[in-house]
């Protein structure tokens, strides 16, 4: 099998990161202040392992309780143990496509069975994923890479109609107009996952959370690493819920820099899916390529992700940097697609 | 199934903690200046997936290439990728007991099934092991909780006969006479874990890598999570690796102390198991009872390990401390036994 293969991390100093969807914006310093001081001599302890003083935390500010909260090294720490504990080999997921190419890796791994439900061109959730039987469904919501969310009624329609779970993975869900983490106090089946990476600026720092029924919770905790999240993670969860507003702030400044930068790639006459998130998904015009495109951008050191697989050729997906990277991102694309500058004009049609 | 418990973290403050195996002395202060540099701006960005600053450095450190390297969120994450990439549902694992209670627990998780070996009382390679087809045969050394060790060279003959993976979990070499690392070199299917919890004070970062063979290591990489291992981990990995000299010298302090333990407790009458570990099992005399002393031990706020399983439930597992806290074990000990001060009377013998 093929591990799961994430976005490049160039070695080189001095590119424009808008490839794997990392904040532009440092975490707040009352955040970097409290990872300090957790680098003390109480490092020769091991850290709580679950990680109570965050999902105390996660408690008070998203009104649940902790025993309905899970700490991960990462969503993706969350999603293994989702897999884990209630995916057997030869049991079957499902998810619909595109989407996070991560969840066919983890069931590949376990040995268990995909069913991927192609989403429709409106990106609403597809009628094939209703009443399934698979043991876990898992819908990013926003998606990636199209950045495209379902209405939270939709989703607890999905959650009656299964009797496995419903994994929400939330990773984007700040940047959007609405999120489901409501409907786990309905839904006996729903687990919703947030991160600390996009929203918070923590990608760095590792540490994502699960919200789902207290018994849900506890059959996770069973598959976990005993000492799954660090002191430093921990101290960074912890000073981050302790500074929302300063997330909240920066969430809105992506929000109108997606806005401006959603406008423009429009006026080049792409296709751009109405973003939910923090990145924006471009469908290029039939007379040119985005794989070209994609790589004329590398040669100026501004890098995208361009997926390359089926139904995925056409498109580019580019995180919502700060407004002085998104210039340059256009300026760029101008160039390129005018035909001018180095490296453009050989594979462009 | 039930989860790994992991020894206890106590909530409240003053106690001397000798049940988990963790140095009784802080992480040197480079090794803390380098952790607090890594609180910075990117933080906003993925770490690197292979954490490839600390592969070179232990390749540097401990003579290998940084190929046959791979770094875990603590040597638990590489047990999981070990069994996550070799043992598949209805294969078996194997390992010597009494050991380390995590290998049936994720053989569990795994659905595969367990093959114990029973040591032998003097804790050499219990015979049974030799030749075995389980897909991954398991051996802590030093072993806990006893802290016994088994020479390289017969290590190397059980590698010799084995088909499957020999995976040597080496988190208590730096306290031994001998380690395995060698052997990664003359066999194909040898796998060495190592830790920067215990002897370079790092519980708390959670930090452990695996040396193997190159395909090894690539087949362990391809089910890791992608960024399995934080900034932090990253951090304190390099500056640990930086500061040898400073791990060394503690790891001598806890030797001279452990011998000192050694003497102590068998002048009560207990046996005490040879250690190469920064602990030592000792099992009580057969009029007393070994979860007696850990109740009062408790009370007097000083947390040792009592295991309570089979063949176990004599013993007392007591991680070497500083010289401070072991003289504070040892009074409280000698008043136990004298029958003196508070509950030890009702439940002794």
């Amino acid at each position: 099998m093929e591990g799961y293969v994430p976005g490049e991390q160039p070695q080189g100093k001095g590119f424009i990161k808008l490839n794997t969807n990392e904040s532009p914006y440092p975490p707040p310093a009352p955040v970097l202040k409290a990872i300090r001081a957790a680098a003390n001599g109480d490092l020769r302890l091991y850290p709580d392992p679950m990680a109570t003083a965050v999902r105390r935390k996660v408690a008070q500010v998203y009104d649940t309780k902790p025993e309905r909260v899970l700490v991960g090294n990462g969503s993706d720490d969350l999603l293994t143990m989702i897999i884990r504990a209630f995916v057997g080999p030869r049991d079957a997921i499902a998810f619909p496509t595109p989407t996070y190419s991560l969840y066919p890796t983890l069931a590949a791994i376990q040995g268990a069975r995909v069913r991927a439900a192609p989403y429709p061109p409106d990106f609403s959730l597809p009628e094939r994923l209703f009443g399934g039987k698979a043991k876990a469904t898992f819908v990013a919501n926003p998606n990636s890479p199209t950045g495209t969310a379902v209405p939270p009624k939709e989703m607890a329609k999905l959650a009656r109609s299964l009797k496995g779970a419903l994994v929400v993975d939330e990773a984007y869900a700040d940047f959007a107009d609405d999120d489901c983490l409501r409907l786990v106090k309905r839904h006996r089946n729903v687990i919703v996952l947030r991160t600390f990476s996009k929203s918070f600026s923590l990608c760095g720092a590792r540490l994502g959370f699960a919200v789902a029924r207290e018994d849900v919770i506890a059959g996770l905790a069973k598959v976990k690493d005993s000492y799954n999240v660090n002191r430093f993670a921990i101290a960074a969860g912890v000073g981050a819920l302790e500074n929302v507003a300063a997330m909240r702030a920066n969430v809105e400044r992506i929000r109108a820099t997606r806005a401006r930068l959603t406008a423009a790639l429009e006026s080049f006459g792409w296709f751009v899916y109405p973003s939910q998130s923090n990145f924006v998904f471009a469908r290029v015009r039939p007379n040119q390529s985005a794989e070209a495109i994609y790589g004329a951008l590398k040669r100026r050191k501004i890098l995208v992700r361009w997926f390359g697989a089926p139904g995925l050729e056409d498109g580019l997906r580019v995180t919502v940097g700060s407004d002085r990277e998104i210039n340059a991102l256009l300026s760029a694309l101008r160039e390129i697609l005018s035909g001018r500058g180095k490296g453009s004009r050989r594979r462009q049609a």
